[in-house]
């Protein structure tokens, strides 16, 4: 297991294992060579009941060392995974998708190598976290935001783009504002895409194109070279932001409401990503499961659900947005939004840094009432939504993770929260749809269905990641200390997964785990990634099965 | 010439040129392969100097018909070119990179295959026209525009995207408005990219990435396949369209109004792509070189160029573009641009429908006077722009190609104007730009030397092609039957793009007889995009030279 002896020999006698790590040594230095048994089980830890352990871990300081460790791997006949940070929660965590790889981790290249205030981007290096950036922009006082994720503060960027994670702001379509990478390529080259491989180029980071074959989503969601640098565009701060948040009370209220927000979100209105999450998205924000109340099963009791449901002040479904710009820009968008869900069941609220103010004043004069606490509550969730929605991550929207853990949110929550160590139990099933009301409840009632089955409560988020597509974020949390209560949920998410597949609607991401389902045909588009991964990286060295679902199969 | 022999032999005999056409014959049927000599003389002809010989013209009926001439290419070892109408004027027209290949011509596939008026987006092929679009929509009452470019109503969009080329609405960054491609292969293979290569997927046009790598800007500005379908999004009708033109005196004036506009470009108020031109860009719109009153030159003399600029009531540089939205949103914008220019020698005048029904009425009441002639021309432009900006292409914008023709604009024109079959001259250098005052001017006196030291007036035009960067277009207008003036084109030509390269300010795509020049250093990005090629094309039959500047440079 630890070399792969399937590949086509190259010239010369492959190093051992120890010899290599030697090497990589000699290049990243001793102290960032790993392979106790600790370092590789707690690399090994994982969402999804699942461990994939590594070989060694290796933390080289710049694309050089990557370069380098990467030539040796290449002559040791070794498998190299990178991660950024490692935080790809309930998508494989920090593990590659084959047991016996080397994971390169980069999260010590955490450099902000620029910052461009006029033309508003930001170069950076795979380690830099949303936390890092954000802090950084502030404490220059640069008038910029960059988009958020929930996932969590300490998560990377460029982990997230690699994947084609999505956030919440107007640059949310995080692909979208990318211009210039670098990667090192299996040959141990360093490859600059765009303009940057012209040294004189001017507009390396402002225009992704370049001449010549755009390649840059060629090493998204792929296995062809590592992204060691890029460029991200950043938002400049709105003059004006509010946040809305709009409620329906029966499930198939929604469907109207999406219907609705359609044209808004195509003619423009509406150009920041909004999310659409049911009941169960709300609770898992606020506490972990009642054992109490439910001792026997995984789900709620449909009372309680609905007595939380009453207790939250919300309905079936909550939509949840941000409008940016002048204030006069943002005041029409609020009446464009309330005109066109006239008819509906929703309502929208609109959450203004005034009206967070008057609500925290209110809060404070009711008291520790239980009207007081509701309300200290809703503005403090108002609070995280607004800073997100300005650059500013929150650790807070990671609790949904927790929900079924033994012992719930640890006390320190959320700092330092890492839900593959604190093992918490997470899977998802992420299929796109079309916009429209009708295939999101077709989406989740069929999902609904084989939950049901399984004995989970379905954990949905819909989230309007462009302007005629959605992406459902379908999430099955579970106990991992039940080995019973794994073993369903496992059952449970590919069941989903593949029932989604077959009624067409394909996943935009997949977990590890998931990675061998993604061909089930033998089609002409994975047999052309194929020969192109074989053109750049013949022996294999660079995270064999990624998104390769030919080699993933095997490590199933 | 006929057969490229400097290919690894693939196995078996190759087939002769005439054995070749005849197979391709019965496959497109023998009325659809043409190999006289005045089709060849015909598609040889180009606005540069330089006529490339196909050695015959194919033209299929469908993507089918296209991988069976792929696979009978292969096996003759012939190198095949495709265009979609073959309207790439001034960057190759209907040429291919170098003589002896077949021209692929698709403009027989001109099927819109599905229009989606809930999701806005269009399946085309390549031969769909700017206008055959339009004209649909209309006849179909659908309220939904397409992008235009300048470049004429009987250009193909999937032509234009493969060039990366922009328009000027909302959508004229087109290569962000494109979902699901289907392509040929080299091996004769049918690729679909984003989820459409399965077959059951409900977002195959929605959502471009799909899952795993995102191969799609890989098939632009390359030789890797042949693009015969495509998904292009279309924008929803806006309830209020304003076009606003924008005009300052001196030629420095510009710099400070680029700056001003640029927050305005990055916060999302203007989200189409600005246009600014020179006065030469103005005036070659609206008549030819006036000959008689500079008979020895190419250049306007200074006094006349500013009586003409007198005459046309514009300045040195005319920012033109559009605002669009509901008629909030739109006064809005109006007043977020004139409080940005307030400061700046720049005044914006707005044009709306019902300005434009007051002009043609004030026209009308003013007559055949000087005034009422001046007017009329204002309106008619207004006109122009304003239904491109609505999705009604206009030809009339193609006019500028025909500056230095002797005979001026054809009678006819702007119906079926051609300009390589009517012997214009026209050459492009198009540096992209960061988005700032400073660049632009650097880019213009940069390129001002060159076509001064040559004797060409400069025609520049700075287009906002995203939020940060800015595509110049910098022609070279020559007369074509004076073989001393079209070499000093050619020489002017290389000069800029030459000078410009170096510089830093690299070209957003070239024209087929300077491909050869994009890889001076033989650097790892076109090492990498060889490899790729070599993976998918190993014989080179798809277009060779086409943005691969070894082979190009060879065809010189």
């Amino acid at each position: 297991m630890s070399q792969l002896n399937d590949l086509p020999q190259a010239a010369g006698v492959a190093l051992t294992l120890e010899a290599a790590l030697g090497e990589m040594a000699a290049v990243v230095g001793a102290a960032h060579v790993l392979a106790d048994a600790a370092t590789r089980e707690r690399y090994a830890r994982s969402t999804a009941s699942r461990a994939v352990r590594p070989l060694a871990l290796v933390r080289p300081a710049d694309a050089g060392e990557v370069a380098r460790v990467v030539a040796i791997a290449g002559r040791a006949r070794l498998a190299v995974y990178p991660i950024s940070t490692g935080k790809n929660w309930g998508y494989g965590d920090a593990c590659a998708v084959g047991a016996g790889q080397v994971i390169l981790d980069l999260s010590r290249m955490n450099r902000i190598i620029h910052v461009d205030p006029e033309l508003a981007y930001a170069v950076i290096e795979p380690g830099v976290t949303q936390r890092q950036l954000s802090d950084y922009l502030r404490a220059q006082r640069l008038p910029l935001w960059a988009d958020c994720t929930g996932a969590g503060p300490d998560t990377s960027y460029i982990g997230n783009i690699m994947e084609r994670g999505f956030g919440h702001s107007p640059y949310g379509n995080r692909l979208q504002h990318v211009a210039g990478m670098q990667v090192v390529l299996a040959s141990g080259e360093l490859l600059e895409t765009g303009f940057g491989h012209y040294r004189q180029a001017r507009a390396a980071h402002l225009f992704p194109y370049g001449v010549g074959p755009f390649l840059d989503g060629l090493f998204t969601q792929s296995n062809m070279g590592i992204v060691t640098r890029l460029g991200i565009w950043l938002m400049p701060q709105a003059e004006c932001v509010n946040h809305f948040l709009c409620s329906v009370p029966r499930h198939a209220d929604i469907a109207p409401v999406v219907d609705a927000l359609r044209p808004l979100r195509l003619d423009g209105t509406l150009r920041s990503i909004l999310h659409i999450g049911n009941d169960m998205r709300v609770f898992s924000g606020a506490g972990a499961f009642p054992r109490e109340a439910a001792p026997q099963g995984a789900c709620l009791p449909e009372a309680l659900r609905a007595r939380m449901r009453a207790q939250a002040g919300i309905g079936a479904w909550t939509v949840s947005g941000a409008l940016y710009g002048s204030h006069a820009q943002v005041a029409a968008a609020r009446t464009a939004l309330r005109k066109a869900l006239r008819g509906t069941a929703g309502r929208p609220a609109f959450v203004s840094q005034r009206s967070l103010r008057a609500g925290a004043l209110a809060a404070r004069l009711l008291g520790e009432t239980g009207p007081g606490r509701r309300l200290r509550a809703k503005v403090a969730l108002g609070e995280s939504l607004f800073a997100m929605n300005r650059g500013v991550p929150d650790g807070r929207f990671l609790a949904g993770a927790y929900w079924r853990r033994r012992g719930g949110v640890p006390a320190s929550f959320p700092a330092n929260a890492n839900p593959a160590q604190d093992n918490c139990g997470l899977l998802w099933v992420s299929p796109v749809l079309p916009l429209r009301g009708a295939d999101m409840l077709a989406v989740y009632d069929l999902a609904q269905s084989s939950f049901d089955q399984y004995g989970f409560d379905l954990f949905a988020t819909f989230s309007m990641i462009n302007e005629r597509a959605v992406g459902g974020v379908l999430r099955v949390v579970y106990d991992k200390d039940d080995p019973n209560e794994a073993a369903r949920a496992r059952a449970c998410h590919d069941e989903v997964f593949d029932n989604m597949f077959e009624a067409g609607y394909i996943p935009y991401r997949v977990g590890n785990h998931a990675m061998g389902r993604l061909d089930p045909q033998g089609d002409s588009y994975w047999r052309t990634v194929g020969a192109i991964k074989a053109a750049l990286d013949p022996a294999g060295t660079l995270a064999p099965g990624r998104y390769q679902p030919g080699v993933a199969a095997v490590f199933m």
